[in-house]
């Protein structure tokens, strides 16, 4: 556990929500799409079979618990989920909700456009909102 | 059980490897990149968290297999492992063994270049190594 941190690529691009049984959740600066990573605070792994196998049903029902999350606050129309890693190799897990009017749509996310950075007050809302829901505490 | 049908566009797209428990898995044709596409035999579904959460860690377990038997086989950098739909909504999932040398890399394989079809010899060497692997018996 120790060893666990969050690679610096994703940092760049994310704000921390928090963290849940298993998981640091992260929501990726881009107002164009209601975008959650799940990083299980477990050091050096890639794939999701690298994780031991009742971790594995713990991120199952963490990203049920975000999916379900956006589901409410979006009313997305599909959900999105998917660990790629191509870039960054530290395992990770996107939950994206997705709408037939949404900035890439129906391609993937991934690479399309430039990210548009949520503004100040926008981003405060939007992380109280997620924190509320996911029942996160964050300690000041 | 007996509305369950696999949509048509992805039976296009595929040649069946069979069932398990819970899933239809499917055999993109696609020579460019060992990719599996697991189909939930339950009809009417659309996001992961439609499924009953009892079936949901089904599908876990089936897409951990279908990702170690392909880690097994091609020896991938990386395994990407996804439910996207916003083309084919029917709930289904992308297990696709990727290499930094594929003709993607490192980019998401959907929408990237064309498909390569598999030669029949190849063809049916994989769907036998596949099936092998998966413990999966198929009646003629």
């Amino acid at each position: 556990m120790s060893d666990f941190s969050v690679d610096l690529r994703l940092l760049a691009d994310t704000y921390p929500v928090g963290d849940l049984e298993l998981s640091r959740v992260l929501l990726m600066n881009d107002a164009r799409f209601p975008w959650l990573i799940l990083v299980p605070r477990r050091a050096a792994m890639r794939d999701l079979i690298d994780l031991a196998v009742e971790e594995q049903h713990v991120l199952l029902r963490e990203i049920g618990r975000c999916a379900q999350t956006l589901r409410n606050m979006d009313k997305p129309d599909k959900l999105n989920i998917a660990t790629l890693g191509n870039v960054v190799a530290q395992l990770h897990v996107h939950v994206i909700a997705r709408t037939v009017h949404d900035a890439a749509w129906p391609r993937p996310v991934w690479g399309v456009g430039e990210r548009v950075s949520y503004a100040a007050s926008a981003l405060q809302v939007r992380l109280s909102g997620l924190r509320a829901a996911l029942r996160i505490q964050v300690t000041q």
